[in-house]
């Protein structure tokens, strides 16, 4: 008999079908990585990319040249554009603005890898100083509300460039899930005083066989009411409303536990298309007592169909609790000891 | 510069990418039809299935024999199941419930045909009372309180079996989605006294640029906040809440319409993946002012990513006024007067 279970934040179901259970072996997760053509994001084809808006680089090196470790640009074909001003008006019973906004790419390594896992912690620990670098800019220009930070690895999962890399999307109203998100939570704290999210780091330590990896700052679990198979959620276990109000112990820590959990996933799934999702507060609000920032990860194994569509209610074939037995059993090895040769030191 | 519009319904926002602009052949539709292998919904196949529930047949024909035009099973593999109590509870902070429910495939043809384009219109009427039946029907058991409605036609749609067949999901508790659209619908009504959609049918009709097809009964149109390439709607001119009070004279026409639009959006982008979901009203109202039933058809042309994922958010590279103006101009044959043998008259 399937389950029911009904996401405590948004109040959206999803349907546990463990009739329907599947191994991780079961999905059809054809790799998606084909090295060899040329690659715009690879360090020396700078001059293939818009300007930089920032890199992190070596000392004395020249901005759009060689010689950097993080670079940000904007996105070619940008979903919004960063100039102009937003000219909110109906259209009869609709309602528009202009498409303004910030898109932005941040390319993770001047080596051509294709996945976080392949990052050591110590590149992974800048690109989430990038992360909240441009949050922290971006934040300044009164006409944007919101910053969703977002990776999608592999065909399956969007990718258009194979080269590790996020994004950054800003825009000038608040998007849906978020404000789902964030009154969702506003609707429990009320009731109950409580975060939420702090209240599932509490269940989920007791119960522990939802749990993924513990480590003193972080925990990582699959979610109750998950909408995919293997969803896995990132949580600070302080309690926090914005990413980038990240401290720099957190950083140090999160770097090792993002690392870990995607090779994780990619160990289980035989390296599956992915994306992860940093979820963040608004813009517009000071630290918040009922929302808690958090990255879900997402391997793209099954197909949005009919139903899904239609009702936003999600059929999961593979128990949480079984993702995460499977999960928590799977050694990888850290990567913060390497000490692997970058182009800079070596 | 992208427009942003907002979906006048349940609020969403979807950024109408124009500088992505894709002309419909530059989708990769790689189509998903491969016949010849052994197929358990075809005429003679019936002891591969599950015991029939309905099925419009030869007068004199045997159940879970030859003989049938429409045919209604249960779902071998059901995402919800039909026997059992809620046993509604709480785990911690989590709310869950058994997944008790009706998951049920409607077979279109005897033949193995794999789009609705395929049948003739009288066919088409015939799938289009069965759906009516079921809702009647299963509307009934005081456990549930929605019917889905949903096709998935190729494998990039979510489709695992290649033969015609729609499905029919009925759930405990209102999905989210339907929920907003019927929350979304009643703030309208009560700020403006007005059914959203019936709004929507004027304006569209008044513009005409966004005007797919235009019959006595039904307008098919590109809706102005569309999420995806080529999403179209159906809507039934006559305000109707429930698509299960669909009047004879509507069924009669809505055949040729739906059978219509599935061609165009076909021949425009080569037989994509698509899916068509009908979106109707709770079971525990009676006929409401405020929502309006309809039919939203999906082409499976974008992959749903990151941003998406996090957002709720979409970017449709393809304006709904190019859209709707390729699909208006292209000609279909109409199947009303073919006269097609069957099996059964054969």
């Amino acid at each position: 008999m399937p389950d029911l279970r009904k996401d405590p934040i948004v109040g959206r179901w999803v349907i546990i079908a463990s009739a329907r259970a599947k191994r991780p072996h079961d999905f059809d997760t054809s790799p998606v990585r084909q090295k060899g053509r040329f690659c715009p994001f690879c360090e020396g084809n700078e001059h293939a990319t818009p300007d930089e808006i920032l890199a992190y680089r070596k000392p004395g090196s020249t901005p759009n040249r060689e010689g950097w470790r993080v670079r940000v640009i904007p996105n070619k074909f940008p979903a919004l554009e960063i100039e102009g001003e937003l000219n909110k008006r109906g259209e009869g019973i609709y309602d528009t603005m202009r498409g303004v906004g910030a898109h932005e790419v941040i390319i993770e390594s001047p080596d051509h890898l294709v996945s976080t896992s392949e990052l050591s912690e110590e590149q992974l620990r800048e690109v989430l100083w990038v992360y909240r670098d441009r949050l922290v800019d971006l934040k300044k220009d009164p006409r944007f509300v919101y910053g969703m930070i977002f990776k999608n690895v592999g065909a399956a999962a969007g990718a258009s460039l194979e080269h590790t890399h996020s994004q950054l999307i800003v825009t000038p109203i608040v998007p849906i899930n978020v404000w789902e998100e964030m009154t969702g939570s506003l609707e429990f704290y009320n009731y109950r005083g409580r975060c939420v999210y702090c209240d599932m780091i509490q269940q989920e330590l007791a119960t522990e066989k939802r749990v993924v990896l513990d480590t003193p700052g972080f925990l990582a679990f699959s979610p109750f009411a998950g909408r995919f198979p293997f969803e896995t959620w990132i949580l600070p276990k302080t309690h926090s409303s914005h990413y980038e109000n990240i401290r720099k112990s957190e950083v140090d820590e999160l770097s090792g536990v993002l690392r870990q959990v995607i090779a994780k996933v990619e160990s289980a799934l035989d390296q599956p298309a992915y994306n992860y999702i940093i979820h963040t507060a608004t813009f517009d609000t000071q630290e918040l007592s009922h929302y808690h920032w958090h990255i879900e990860i997402i391997p793209s194994l099954t197909k949005t169909a009919g139903f899904e569509w239609g009702t936003g209610f999600y059929i999961n074939p593979v128990p949480p609790e079984q993702a995460a037995a499977f999960l928590r059993e799977i050694e990888v090895e850290s990567r913060e000891q390497q000490n692997i040769p970058t182009r800079e030191t070596g």
